[in-house]
């Protein structure tokens, strides 16, 4: 049986590795730059991006974003009040995106007309790392009321992650937040990564982050 | 590709169902209570369970715990700490317990020595909800700083949960946790759970959720 398991297994990561090789390619050729936001649930990342897609959106750039959720289209109708275009992805108890759902979000939009593309993923620290989407960037994000130690116990999405992101700044002290702690852990599972600290709520610490997207454009 | 697959997990799920039947079967001639703890990665389950132990244990109780995780064994040492046998279970890669984990972890611990036991999940809100452990009671536990949409959009969770924890009541007012929207959309998955708005910091709440366990020992 589990021989059988690892198989199939190994034959739906392959499929989706392929699907998330094209992808990537149909980005790279629009020019489009492509990032997958992977978390806990309640980390912040929609807030977060509602803040994201509204700074860039008033610096000049083109968005839209792709959201996904077991269940519900809250995510999408709060974040389409940026003004951007947004789609939900209901996953109907599938615990992470795959290339395909992506791919299938996508029809009708025109790639080329896009600056960045942001994929919010099912809330959940595990799954999500073994499935590319065919993003250039995968962000690992981490709230101040989540724990100093969870890179060490989710290494794989720390691992894989391009950039990580210490969410909810604001609540730090409340918190007790050990950042010194927190940042050494990151850094233990990925050494070098480039780590942001922000508060969607104050905007602390958003200009940076706004700054390294727009280095990171094509 | 699709039929195999759901074919293989009915299969999976179905021998975890029945090794999770033989266990709850151990348990209730043991006379043992046994809770299954599942949450997002940073709601504070291990916290949690620390204060429930040792609050436990002051007021005479046997109690013991299994603990979770992809890696480390952080949790059980936190654990330990109260004085309880604690045994850590790390799944290397898997996202949720299964009952034959469960099974092997006990081996050695006499169960009718025991009144309580406590099996901490692994950090995630979707995978848990479709194994049994053969658990008496399930707790679907949420903090404040997650937001009040999370029964809505993890529902399986939820309605398989016998009680709801909302955890760090102490932090309700920094993070503009709105309770009356929380409570309202658990009751709207799961009508008439049971709900317990703890701080395990300030030990608000305990009391209510001590008197509740002490009321569902066999």
């Amino acid at each position: 049986m589990t021989t059988r398991i690892v198989e199939l297994r190994q034959g739906i990561l392959k499929k989706n590795d392929e699907l998330a090789r094209d992808l990537r390619g149909r980005f790279t050729t629009a020019g489009v730059l492509v990032l997958n936001l992977v978390s806990s649930p309640g980390t912040g990342k929609t807030t977060f991006l509602e803040r994201t897609l509204r700074d860039l959106r008033e610096g000049g750039a083109r968005v839209a974003a792709l959201v996904g959720d077991l269940e519900t289209d809250n995510d999408a109708r709060r974040l389409a009040a940026s003004g951007a275009p947004v789609r939900q992805i209901n996953t109907h108890g599938i615990c992470h995106l795959e290339a395909e759902m992506v791919s299938k979000h996508l029809d009708g939009w025109q790639l080329a007309d896009l600056d960045y593309l942001f994929i919010e993923n099912v809330g959940n620290l595990v799954c999500p790392s073994s499935y590319d989407l065919g993003e250039r960037i995968r962000v690992a994000l981490l709230s101040v009321t989540e724990g100093e130690d969870k890179p060490l116990k989710y290494p794989t999405l720390f691992n894989s992650a391009d950039a990580a992101i210490i969410t909810k700044i604001d609540l730090a002290e409340p918190c007790g937040f050990d950042r010194e702690t927190a940042l050494h852990n990151i850094h233990e599972i990925r050494p070098g990564i480039k780590i942001f600290e922000v508060s969607a709520k104050s905007g602390a610490g958003m200009a940076g982050w706004l700054q390294y997207l727009r280095e990171q454009r094509p």
